[in-house]
């Protein structure tokens, strides 16, 4: 929908296997700059400011732009976007720009771009600075809430996940960030070469659909967790997070710190659960820990 | 050498697995934040400013704070660097502030913390005019050098690297980077939650030493590769990448641009040749091409 580029390029390669060389068509995923713009008030109109510039690959581009606002704090709701469009002043039009138009210029605060998620004024720079920046921002722990996910479900996600990727994805040249319901069934999957990307699609599909807070839905993602995956899950809602690969020391905190629940090397065979025992059914007698001690 | 703090964290999780649970310790790479200040220029004394925030591993601190400012065009040098420290201001000391000294304060120049790679006056912002904010910044491409490479010794560094690494990080917390001799020993090798962070760290190490440009080794990465850490390489003039993982287009153009050798899916098996055949030796008849169409 909100993409004019293609996703994928076509490379001319030299494929070399079992001692002979093939030269041969392959495929690559796209990576390229999207510049993401705030139309801001000034006097009595308004300018344009800069205020990200990620590299992605192309696809689900205002999703990302309005996902990206909104798990980083800029943005709080879906009401504040008036609209969001590709830049119209650049020739040759790139797509690579999107400038999203505020519904009230006059009530944004400009002092939200300048915030970040590492550092507070009490102690400088450090873990626990980190997550105290979260709780400053507004976010708060999670309810125990309605999602509960059996056991199996959380065993089926790493297939589904895979399978429901393209040919060309499943070789490795994309993350794919995806929202399951309790019973497995994908309702949302967004790919990208930066995983953060492809969680702030998936986050900025539902924002502009109406469906923030993601209270009865997972977030799976194919690659491993990071500070900055789970603070764009949490400021969504979103309640568990599972993940094929592994955790960081810092996600691993902030899930524990805002009750959230956080799976880890997720496998048709099995699976880490590091926090949140309570969201996830048929767990047996040794379940219910899960959290740092 | 240059870390106080420890690269990994224990906690405690309930692992499940073949119908059974089990409630025991495991180990998670640690992620916390690195705060890269630079001391400038001020009237008659000097002051600090934040440069960069990184979620990293600790470990190889100023190694990852050198290489950091080098890749990104802001230290040229490795005489630029008067001295690091940690930041010795801050109570309780946590280890998470690398103040980088400059030799020259008033010789530097502070519109080079505001330059990015991603656009140019010319054009917006588009994978070309990444390319082009490359050359802007004044790398030039490389020339065909004295690196050779045996096509077999390719082959052995996906094993080498796995084997070099400790038994933590082959399970996939932890990225790699490393560089490689022409006869596949490894040189230097570094771990980060960050791909990114583990090849500054590398670099790092290889600018404090002052054997920056790399002109004999190639570097070796654990995932994939991007516009980001081609350029990185680049600026450290190493003249091959070789990847377990998949590269994205703007890798491949960098590559093919600035005459740069990149090699991805590396196995014991084989290899795909994107750029720069002729820095690969025993290649056969079919080889020669590797560039895009």
């Amino acid at each position: 929908m909100s993409s004019r580029k293609k996703s994928t390029s076509r490379v001319r390669i030299d494929r070399f296997a079992g001692g002979r060389g093939a030269n041969r068509d392959d495929v690559v995923a796209v990576e390229e700059p999207l510049e993401i713009r705030l139309e801001l008030a000034a006097g009595d109109g308004v300018r344009e400011r800069s205020v990200s510039v990620t590299m992605r690959t192309p696809g689900a581009d205002f999703e990302l732009a309005a996902g990206f606002l909104f798990t980083e704090g800029i943005l709080a709701d879906r009401s504040d976007i008036a609209d969001l469009r590709y830049c119209q002043h650049v020739t040759p039009q790139e797509y690579n720009i999107v400038t999203v138009r505020l519904s009230d210029p006059d009530a944004f605060d400009p002092a939200l771009l300048t915030r970040n998620f590492y550092t507070t004024s009490s102690c400088g720079v450090c873990g626990k600075a980190s997550l105290e920046a979260v709780e400053v921002r507004g976010c708060e722990p999670l309810p125990a809430g309605e999602l509960r996910v059996p056991r199996d479900v959380i065993q089926q996600i790493p297939d589904a996940l895979r399978e429901a990727q393209p040919v060309f994805e499943r070789t490795g040249g994309l993350h794919a960030a995806a929202l399951f319901d309790s019973s497995g069934e994908i309702t949302t999957l967004r790919e990208d070469v930066g995983r953060h990307n492809a969680v702030d699609k998936v986050i900025g599909h539902e924002l502009l659909g109406g469906r923030v807070p993601i209270v009865d839905r997972l977030l799976a993602v194919s690659g491993r967790t990071s500070f900055e995956i789970m603070q764009k899950a949490l400021a969504a809602g979103i309640s568990m997070v599972v993940a094929v690969g592994a955790p960081s020391s810092l996600a691993v905190d902030l899930a524990t710190q805002f009750n959230m629940t956080l799976v880890g090397f997720a496998k048709a065979e099995g699976f880490n659960l590091y926090a949140g025992a309570g969201r996830i059914e048929d767990l047996g007698p040794t379940g219910g820990r899960g959290a740092r001690e």
